[in-house]
């Protein structure tokens, strides 16, 4: 997947989804959806309700605004992801970077591949970003710090029931280390 | 209002609403959305995103999907609020405690009291959990522990912008130290 992109796919239960961070420092979002009801989407809350802890990585559940579980992370060779932050969006860029003109955003990125699926735009609240690096410190304050993923390495989701499911190579440099690169995808069956 | 209930109301710009916990040891839930856009509801992301901070309190701006201000804290005297579970619902009584029956739940609270005000249920992701207090360690475990604000204690928003906001008293026995009361709500000029 090229650079600032996004791209989205049908996969039923059971299916593998590999992100793989090809150049290494790249971070990325990843949205799921249930098929069976373009509403009930990813959840960050839902999913801190359930397993209890804002580090998500090897055997976590990634729930649905209804309390369904859509995604699990069964691999996972980077061990940092975020849950927290919102993916970026065009008023992000004017409000915290100054940018007037139409910047590549990954919430633009999710909600025009979804759209494709009938997924509402008002379902894409919030995204799973895949290698972001962010401190909590014991006062609370959250640090994005540049990502150490590695070229090749990757985190493994398995759909957990029949889902539509986006991912974008994020376009804001300060979550990638300054410099914007491609995600590589891989799908497989379960 | 009365424990396990849910009321909305429209706050034009500068109006101050002030959650006061009657007897205690009680949290609710708070939720806005801009009054020019029913679409355009409280989000924690967008609010980590420009407050860099789990941590709300005074000064602490919450934001809306689309990077508005909705409600600013103005004062705050318990000092410790969640912004990262879910409101509860059916489905978490059903999940995490085995009910069957119909539970009194804050996210149908919050959403049959702002349908009355013509926002979808599909807004409704997340909320401001007023007075709960979670702890999240160094590894990223969440736990929820007992309420330490005392009757007569209270957190002030100013409402930003236009808004239509829901307050409820959480009905979930866990978050509030095992007994369900009411909270009061003060609205005035500002």
């Amino acid at each position: 997947m090229p650079a600032g992109s996004g791209i989205a796919w049908e996969l039923g239960a059971g299916t593998r989804l590999r992100v793989v961070d090809v150049e290494g420092g790249q971070t990325g979002d990843v949205f799921a959806v249930a098929a069976d009801n373009p509403a009930d989407g990813l959840s960050n809350g839902r999913t801190f309700d359930y397993g209890d802890s804002v580090h998500l990585s090897t055997g976590s559940v990634l729930y649905s605004r209804r309390s369904r579980p859509l995604l699990r992370i069964v691999a996972d060779d980077a061990g940092h992801h975020d849950f927290l932050y919102a993916p970026c969006s065009q008023e992000m860029y004017e409000i915290g970077y100054g940018v007037t003109d139409a910047h590549p955003n990954c919430l633009d990125n999710l909600t025009s591949s979804l759209a494709t699926f009938g997924v509402p735009a008002a379902t894409v609240t919030i995204a799973f970003n895949v290698f972001m690096r962010v401190d909590i410190a014991p006062d609370g304050r959250l640090t994005v710090l540049p990502p150490t993923v590695r070229a090749g390495q990757a985190v493994t989701f398995v759909a957990e029931r029949d889902v539509v499911v986006a991912v974008t190579a994020c376009p804001a440099a300060k979550a990638n280390g300054g410099r914007v690169r491609a995600l590589g995808v891989e799908i497989s069956a379960g």
